[in-house]
């Protein structure tokens, strides 16, 4: 039941779009319904948005791109729809009559979602025909971006409603978080209307301007919670002890008056005046769009970081980009051995690039070393192998380096065996932009070893075989121009 | 006055530690005194982890790390030091009788900088002989990579004082904010606090556990706070009306009783149990020691990807970098030029090497492509002439392969100019173990470009002379004997 083909939204505001974003992103065919006048148009920005940054976010072979259809109302855009998402303003009684048409036209089986921020999902579902199959599935914005999604279901909600919920949000790329007891505003609104209230306190009582309280933000605490959140942070602190020294040295100051607890502050046009005029200073000089863009170029590239650390959201990706793969049946052990073999396909991570905005000269030699390894796995030396005492190591390399590549654009290497008998194994890798652009390439010799002695030995007679029979099958290609060269002339 | 040469370091818990981390690895000498049993031992751990992670954090050339000297009483720690770090127990009547023993012995212009979390530097500096130079200077852990320092003035601290703190700071890699009016617990910890009190309550309530909220917060929000702040998130959440209309639409909530503002959760040994239990439950599987580097390669893997987007704390890194480029360029004038150059000295990192046991054969690239980042830097082409639209980018190399080297045993690279003339440079890179064996030869031609056009051009005629005058020094050095030759026969 994962596998959802025709999805529903009703409203298409920031959150609403971002949801058609996600859906249509990877697959799913979505009909809109939304009554504001220029609904649409803003919810095509949204759409651009998302379209410019799943390009950047991920090499793995994407479904193909799922239609988006407006529609005049609620029963035509949830006719056939497995998913029905509600993104219309937060008032319950406006919510629960856009429900009771939903259920006059929708798939009895359809789930029903509300992207609400704070109401009770018990309330939404109090006067619901089939109130089993509804749930809060609360997103973030950049919904098309990040990966929470907290799901809460109310008095009423089936269990089978919540796993069917989760299996469909995994599928999508997203974290889901399941909050097992109601309350308003669930978990993480909780923690930002916390926040939100001191920091405008914190302006309201000119300690700190909006620039200065973001800054405090995101140079410190900021950066630590993207990827480990507060009692994670705070067990570190605690040192080898760990939580319970943490808590022992810090918990009394809950009773200190650092946070304003007990009031609120006034809400009043002096106070918006303050805000917005700070933010205008802050932030005036980049259009909305332009925000926008920067904010997702970052997180895209926060959550290829993490995915390289293989943590938090990062590993998030990590398993919608493998399920991707798997999807698209990505075959790979029957490759044309007459070919290059393809031996790597991945993304210029951000780090890997210098001073020049391109990438460093050191990581085209890490593509090829990777190319090399893949190689040798094909012809059987794995980690067992390596265990076993036997390996190559490159004794020469001979680079050409024919044009630049960027942070986050594809890269792909393809391997040609030039030469393989006794302990010498000769490769030829080239390295292309996934623009059809060859980058560069490499001529390397490797050289059998045995791990024991470090020094020269045969391979096993398997290895040997393999490492044949490829050099065989690739007799027939053009010899590389580039292969035999020197860097110049010797004196 | 930002070139601090020597520091002291009273107090070297977790924090104090951090700072000592800093300090040292931007080549600072530093004399520590803490009287507590361990104390040594404990701040040893905290420099192999800060050491470890700056090995990662930036290919910039470093300063020579600065030494570190226990003291047995204040007054020995702080006679000839430009900084004193304080970070002793959070209680005033300690921290002031620390300063008066500092101000004994300490230079009347030396900086005194408090650590402290909350206590407003007007109390800590009542009863200072030269209150003018006391601050807070207020950082977060770890110390060593988050760029946040908070810098508060009393009302005694000079305006000179916190003009000062900045440029230090700043030389350290570091981002001063100044909080312009004190208030307890700055700004950043206020914020914290709202958000641990009600973290607090979702887990006595039992609405989530501690890996429950930490999900909520790192697959969600904390991934926006890595880049912006929640006033920049919320004028984008805005759209195109901005700030004024978020706060129209949310402000009325502040009014709703979403979080718990009017009371304290019992701080007993049940809360204590119940958060220590979940605790273990959610990251007991790591030992603190390993928590730390995971944390460690996620903060430098973020703020290397934000680094690439020259936005936030990645721009900090980049001001940081660049820094630590003009400043080893400055020191690289005075080699004799008539010998091959020495262009890298450093300690192989663990983590350069690969299933073999030994540096992976990429990272001898990254050591040749730093050596020559060297070289070219001694040629005049630095971060100003980068900016100003020029640079050298490698064409083509060819490297042998020679002997092997394991973690953290000694290289150095030599280096010797070919040919310099035109558009054209050819090196020559030597790859030396500490021991004196040859471990590998790089040939390298690089070609200078225009970052505009990114295709070849004249180096500007400085730059081109300065190539010449190294070239025209060498020419009397042997040619070496692996210049000019290929990986093997052309077919």
């Amino acid at each position: 039941m994962t596998q959802v083909r025709k999805a529903a939204a009703i409203g298409s505001g920031v959150i609403g779009a971002g949801w058609v974003a996600r859906l249509i992103e990877n697959g799913i065919d979505v009909a809109v319904h939304d009554p504001a006048p220029g609904a649409e148009q803003r919810m095509q920005a949204v759409l651009d948005n998302a379209e410019r940054a799943y390009a950047k976010l991920t090499l793995a072979p994407r479904r193909t791109k799922g239609s988006v259809r407006y529609c005049d109302s609620i029963a035509a855009a949830v006719a056939g729809a497995a998913l029905i998402v509600e993104s219309v303003p937060e008032r319950l009684d406006i919510k629960q009559k856009v429900y009771a048409e939903v259920e006059a036209a929708a798939a009895p089986q359809a789930i029903i979602a509300s992207s609400t921020s704070g109401i009770l999902p018990t309330g939404l579902q109090a006067k619901m025909a089939r109130p089993e199959r509804l749930l809060v599935a609360h997103p973030f914005n950049p919904v098309y971006l990040l990966p929470l999604v907290e799901l809460v279901g109310g008095k009423e909600t089936a269990a089978e409603t919540i796993e069917r919920a989760k299996a469909i949000y995994t599928a999508l790329g997203m974290h889901p978080l399941h909050i097992k007891k109601e309350i308003e505003a669930f978990v993480a609104d909780r923690l930002l209307e916390a926040v939100w209230r001191e920091c405008l306190w914190l302006v309201t009582d000119g300690i700190a301007t909006t620039a200065e309280i973001d800054d405090a933000i995101r140079y410190g605490f900021g950066l630590r919670w993207a990827q480990m959140g507060i009692f994670e942070t705070y067990r570190i602190a605690g040192g080898e002890a760990g939580m319970r020294h943490f808590m022992a040295q810090f918990g009394p100051c809950l009773k200190w008056p650092w946070t304003k607890l007990t009031d609120v502050p006034e809400f009043n046009e002096e106070l918006v005046d303050l805000v917005s005029t700070q933010s205008d200073a802050q932030s005036g000089k980049y259009s909305i769009r332009e925000l926008e863009r920067i904010r997702d170029d970052n997180l895209v590239a926060i959550l290829q970081a993490l995915k390289v650390k293989d943590w938090g959201a990062g590993r998030t990706l990590a398993a919608y980009e493998r399920q991707l793969v798997d999807a698209a049946g990505a075959a790979a052990g029957a490759a044309d051995l007459a070919q290059p073999i393809v031996t790597l396909e991945r993304r210029v991570p951000a780090e890997w690039t210098d001073y020049n905005n391109h990438m460093n000269e050191s990581r085209y030699l890490q593509c090829f070393a990777d190319a090399s390894d893949a190689l040798l796995r094909l012809i059987g030396v794995d980690a067992d192998y390596v265990a076993s005492g036997g390996s190559y190591f490159t004794v020469e390399t001979h680079i050409r380096h024919l044009d630049e590549v960027a942070a986050l654009e594809p890269v792909t290497a393809t391997t040609q065996v030039l030469e393989a008998g006794g302990k010498k194994l000769r490769l030829f890798h080239r390295l292309w932009h996934g623009d059809g652009r060859l980058l560069a390439t490499g001529e390397h010799m490797l050289i059998h070893v045995s791990l024991t002695t470090r020094s020269a030995a045969d391979p096993a007679p398997a290895i040997a075989a393999r490492a044949a029979e490829i050099a065989a099958a690739q007799t027939a290609l053009p010899w590389p121009e580039e292969a035999g060269r020197a860097v110049g002339q010797p004196r």
